[in-house]
C-alpha cells in the first residue's frame, strides 16, 4: 500500500468509525439532536450533517419533530429505527437449540424451539436449523445478519468448541464451516456467555453505561462473559473467561475437560439434574430434560418443600464460590446472573451473596452489584442476536448501502 | 467545548497519538527508515517528516548513517536514544523495597535494596524512600518519571492496597497521597504483577510482539498481570487478575482476604517459608527472610537433598494449579513465571507443566508457551520502571517539550 492509498483507506476507516459512533450514541441515548451528538463525539457540524444524511438515506435513522434543544430552542431530533433491520439469533446449548428473530433493540419477533438434541441427533438438528433459517430469510427481506451463541470454550479461529462436558458430540462440529457461507446474510459466532454480556449491555438500559460488566451464565454449562473497560475479554483463542472450568477444588470431581473440581460439575443444570435423579427429590426426574428438572426443583422449593429448599441453598453457595472467583479474577462493576439456574431466583441469589459477603474483600464487595438478569428467560437466545447487532453497530456499511 | 475547540483538541490528540505510535514502533523495531515507519503506521510522508523532526529536536531519537532501504536504495535510519531519559523504579513487596534507576530500555543503572520492612518500620522505610529518590533526582537531571510497583489487590482510584496478606501494615498506607506530588517528576503506581507484564512486553524481545501475555508473579505474594489483545486487564477498581486470591479449594486454608484456599496460601514465598520453619528442611529458616529461605531451599534441592526436592515438586504442582486457572480464565498465548519462587527453576517448571499437561484442554495447552522469565532476578524492580516507560511512550509530550 503506498501512502496515498493508506491515507484514503485511513479516511474511509475514520468515516466508518464516525458512522459507528453516531449509531452507538443513538442506540444508547434515544432521540437526540445533531448538536448534542456532535458535542459528545467531538465532531464538526459539517461532519455530523454529512453522516446523518447518509444514515437517513439508508433508513436506519429518521428525523422526529422539534425537541427541546440547548438554550431552550427547539431543534430537530434524530432517532434510530430499530425495526428497519431484523436479526436472527441461534442459541446452541447442549441439548437445546433455539432460533429467534429480533429487531435491533432485541425485541423478539418470533421464536422456534428445536426438539431436544442428543449426541446422535446432531445431524438432524443441523438440517432443521438450515431449513428454519432459510424459511425466515425467504419471508423477511429486512433480515441483515445472523448471530450464533455456542457453548465455550469456543476456539474462535477454528470455529469449534473444545469441550462440551456431558455432550461431546458437539465437539467435532465446526460452526464456521457449516454456517458461515450458507445464507444470503453474514453469520457471526460467539461463545454463549460472551454473547450474553453483549445482550445485557445492549438490551438492558441499566447496564448500557457499565464499562466493567460480567454475565454469569448458569445453564446446561457454566459460562462467563466479561466486558473490561468497554471491551470483551477474549483470550488468544477465544477461550478466556471459562469460569465453568476454573477449579474450586483441585482434588474435586473430574471433568471432561481434564481438570478436577470444575465449577460446572457442581451447579450447572446438568449437575443439578444428576443430583435430582440421585436423591429422588423430584419424582421422575430421569424422564425430564435438564431444564425441566431444574424448573421442577425451583417450583417445589417455592412451595415450601424443605429438601428442595436445602438443595437450592447448596446450589446457591456453589454459584457464590464462582462469584468470588469472578471478583478476584475480573473485578467487574456488575455481575448479572442468567439462564436456567438463575431461575432459582431470590433464594439462590441470597445464598450466593452470603458466600460473597463471607469471602470477598470488603472494598470490592461494596463496589459491586450482583443481580439476576432482567431480560426474559426466553431472551437467553437474545444473546445470539446481540452478537450480530454489535457487528451491525460497529461496522454499519457492511450491512446496508452507504451512498 | 464548541466544535472548533473540539476539533483543535482532536487534532492535538491525533498528533500525540501519532508521536506515540512512532516512538512505540522505534522502541520495538530498532533502527528504521522514515518510509518503513510511514508505511506500517499508514502516515503520509509529510506527517512522518514533521513528527520525526520534533522528536529529533527533543533528543529522543537521532539519525544514523545510510541503511538498506526499499529497492536496494540507501536511506537514513532513525533510532531511539534509550539513554536520553532515565526512569526510577520502586518495587514494594511485603518485606522488601527496592529502588532502581533505568534507561528507557530497562537497563539497570543503579540499585538500592532497603532494609527489611516490618509492620512497625513502615514509616522509616517511607522516609528512606523519599531520601533515596531525592538524591537520585538531584544527581541526574535526565530522570523524567518514577514508576512504582505495589502488591495487589491495588485499588487504583484510592491509591492503596486492599489486602496484603501476612503484612497488613501496608493496608492503611496511601501510595498516591504519599508520593504523587512529592517529587519534581510524575509518579505512576501499578499493581506489581501488572507492572511485571509490562516489563516482559517492553524489555524481553521474545514477548514484545505477543498480544496475549501473562506474567505470573511468584513472590512474597502471588500475582498476575494479563495483556489481552494488547491491553492490560484492570477491572473496575484495578483489582482484576488477582490470581493469588483465587481459591483452589473452597474448603482450604483461610486467607487474610476473607477467602479460603487462596493460591497464595500454598506457593508464595511466605507460605514456603512457613513450611520450611515447620518441617525443619532448612536449618535456622526462622532467622532468614522469606527470600533467603526460598533461596536456601532451591540451593539444597539442586545439591540433591531429597526432602528439598520433594518440596520443590510439591510447590511446582501448586504453581501448576494456578497455571490451569490462568489458562481457563485468561487464555493467554504465553505465561511467564517470575520473582522469588520462579528461581526454583527447571524442576519447579517441570512439576507445574506436569499439572498443566494433566488438566488443561489440549487445544489450549498446545497453543500456549510457559517459561521462566529471562529478565534477571534483580530486574523484578524493572517492572516498576516499565510502568513509567509505558506512560512515556503513550504520552510523550508530558515528559519533554515538543516545539
Amino acid at each position: 500500500m503506498n501512502s496515498q492509498n493508506a491515507s484514503q483507506s485511513l479516511q474511509s476507516t475514520l468515516s466508518e468509525a464516525n458512522r459507528s459512533h453516531v449509531l452507538h450514541y443513538l442506540y444508547a441515548h434515544g432521540i437526540s439532536s445533531r448538536a448534542s451528538i456532535a458535542q459528545t463525539l467531538g465532531l464538526s457540524a459539517a461532519a455530523i450533517t454529512k453522516i446523518t444524511a447518509r444514515l437517513i438515506d439508508a433508513g436506519i435513522i429518521h428525523e422526529v419533530g422539534g425537541i427541546e434543544g440547548r438554550k431552550n430552542r427547539r431543534s430537530i431530533g434524530l432517532e434510530l429505527n430499530p425495526q428497519q433491520f431484523h436479526i436472527i439469533g441461534v442459541k446452541f446449548a447442549r441439548s437445546l437449540v433455539e432460533i429467534g428473530m429480533f429487531d435491533l433493540k432485541g425485541s423478539m419477533l418470533a421464536l422456534t424451539d428445536l426438539p431436544t438434541v442428543k449426541n446422535d441427533t446432531i445431524p438432524d438438528t443441523i438440517r432443521t436449523i438450515h431449513a428454519t433459517i432459510n424459511t425466515l430469510l425467504a419471508d423477511d427481506p429486512s433480515i441483515v445478519a445472523i448471530g450464533m451463541a455456542v457453548p465455550g470454550p469456543y476456539l474462535r479461529h477454528e470455529g469449534r468448541t473444545a469441550v462440551v462436558s456431558s455432550m461431546q458430540g458437539w465437539r467435532t462440529f465446526n460452526f464456521l464451516d457449516e454456517f458461515s457461507n450458507a445464507f444470503r446474510v453474514p453469520v457471526f459466532v460467539e461463545q454463549d456467555a460472551r454473547a450474553g454480556v453483549l445482550a445485557q449491555h445492549l438490551f438492558d438500559p441499566a447496564s448500557s453505561s457499565c464499562r466493567n460488566l460480567a454475565y454469569y451464565l448458569l445453564g446446561e454449562g457454566i459460562g462467563l462473559g466479561v466486558i473490561d473497560d468497554g471491551r470483551l475479554i477474549n483470550g488468544a483463542q477465544g477461550a478466556a473467561t471459562e469460569i465453568g472450568h476454573v477449579s474450586i477444588d483441585v482434588n474435586g470431581l473430574p471433568c471432561d475437560c481434564g481438570n478436577r473440581g470444575c465449577l460446572e460439575r457442581y451447579c450447572s443444570a446438568v449437575a443439578i439434574h444428576d443430583k435430582l435423579i440421585e436423591t429422588g427429590i423430584i419424582a421422575r426426574a430421569d424422564q425430564m430434560t435438564h431444564k425441566q428438572a431444574c424448573h421442577a426443583l425451583f417450583e417445589q422449593a417455592s412451595q415450601g418443600d424443605t429438601a428442595a429448599q436445602t438443595l437450592v441453598r447448596e446450589i446457591g453457595r456453589y454459584v457464590g464460590y464462582g462469584c468470588v472467583t469472578i471478583f478476584n479474577a475480573f473485578n467487574p462493576e456488575r455481575i448479572v446472573l442468567g439462564d436456567i439456574v438463575a431461575e432459582g431466583g431470590q433464594p439462590l441469589l441470597d445464598a450466593a451473596r452470603e458466600v460473597v459477603d463471607e469471602r470477598v474483600i470488603p472494598e470490592l464487595n461494596q463496589a459491586t452489584d450482583i443481580s439476576l438478569t432482567k431480560l426474559s428467560a426466553d431472551a437467553a437466545v437474545s444473546g445470539a442476536a446481540a452478537v450480530a447487532v454489535t457487528q451491525f453497530l460497529d461496522h454499519p456499511s457492511r450491512f446496508f448501502a452507504i451512498t
